[in-house]
């Protein structure tokens, strides 16, 4: 029963000052993560950009739609994101979580319909094996783009289907898709939700709400998307937050 | 016409001093390969692991066959493979190379018949984007074994066949495989050196001569063993040193 858990950018860094982690935020989640873990964990972590890709991806103006074929410009954002994996890999290591890095960059490829290419068998393997692959918002190599950004979200919509996982978590600053300030409990079509969205925007899958519930509706399994207090819950096997189920 | 090309580790590290790199004759390699390449480069760079990864992998006692749970040891020989690779990178960015880095740890796996599989669109798109794809001897992960050694070697005959490259060679500190001092100008079944090259040793591809004649012999393609002088014969299209054509 593999379990796929997003650790949101905007929670693990602080988003308005460039690369710089939460230390606080992404202790709390490395310790609900330890604490919950089974032997062997058959858990699968993506994080996000927040602070680090983001900043560097603008800077560079690179986005999912827009690419660059500037080497030294893949180095700043690609070298970002391995920062950041790397702080997150050392929280997990010092909690005694079996965590090992799978960069994006080095397995994925977008053909010139854009459509992603994202072979597992890596992580599929890594996971039998007992470790916690640690995967990320990254780049990948586009045909005709040089490289475009792949969100922390397409990663865990490829991995949740490729890996038939069973659980799929988005840890948010928010503690659900919210309407008048209160939680919607739960998801099944766009329709529902555009109101409080805003609409559907096809471009924006690694920022706004709208883009992460448009992803998760075209899972083959429900997701949830929480906050920071209700991760105990989620890694428990409950349905904390927004339920997001497109089946 | 892709060419894959190895920089031996023994060629660009200090072999007998841990994690210490050969930068004089890293500098020669990146400025032959700088002053070689065309526009789009269409190359492919692998590098061996020399006082980096095989260090590590020793200490944790880790090899092609031997392999390891320990995300400890896994983050210690694949950190150390990132550290060389980034080295290599930065010395070829000096020189204008568009290099961005590939780990195989994040792209192959092998399942429990040590049978490997390595996607390589990643790659591909990277050379028809115009990089320079830089991948190295790594760990990869291994279906009852945890994560087991991939030398670089493994790494350009998987690529070698898979981009159905035109020339392959590797970078060495020798000339070509030698018999009594002289260089043996082509080899094309492993009887005809088994006498110099003592034998064939099926764990042993990830250092001596003998296994790398071997796998280069699976190769679709003719294959050169040559030292740094010539570099920049192989890559204006020569075949200096050794060619090893199994065919």
């Amino acid at each position: 029963m593999t379990t796929v858990l997003k650790l949101g950018g905007s929670v693990i860094t602080e988003k308005d000052r460039a690369e710089t982690i939460d230390g606080q935020a992404l202790d709390r989640a490395a310790d609900v993560v330890a604490e919950a873990i089974d032997e062997p964990p058959d858990l699968v972590l993506v994080h996000g950009a927040g602070s680090f890709g983001h900043h560097n991806a603008e800077k560079h103006g690179v986005s999912v739609t827009t690419g660059t074929h500037d080497a030294g410009a893949v180095m700043d954002i690609h070298g970002s994101m391995k920062t950041l994996n790397r702080f997150v890999l050392d929280r997990l290591h010092d909690r005694g979580v079996p965590a090992i890095p799978v960069h994006p960059l080095s397995a994925g490829a977008r053909d010139a319909e854009a459509r992603l290419t994202f072979p597992t068998d890596q992580v599929a393997t890594m996971l039998e094996e007992g470790f916690v692959p640690v995967l990320h918002g990254d780049l990948v190599a586009h045909a005709g783009k040089g490289t475009t950004v792949i969100s922390g979200d397409e990663v865990i919509v490829e991995l949740g289907t490729a890996l038939d996982a069973e659980r799929v978590g988005l840890l948010s600053t928010v503690p659900g898709v919210l309407r008048d300030d209160e939680v919607i409990p739960r998801i099944e079509a766009f329709d529902e939700v555009a109101d409080v969205l805003g609409g559907s925007d096809a471009t924006d899958v690694s920022g706004g709400m709208a883009g992460k519930v448009e992803q998760l509706l075209s899972l083959d399994v429900p997701a949830s998307i929480f906050a920071l207090d209700d991760l105990d819950r989620f890694l428990a096997g409950e349905f904390p937050g927004t339920t997001i189920d497109g089946r």
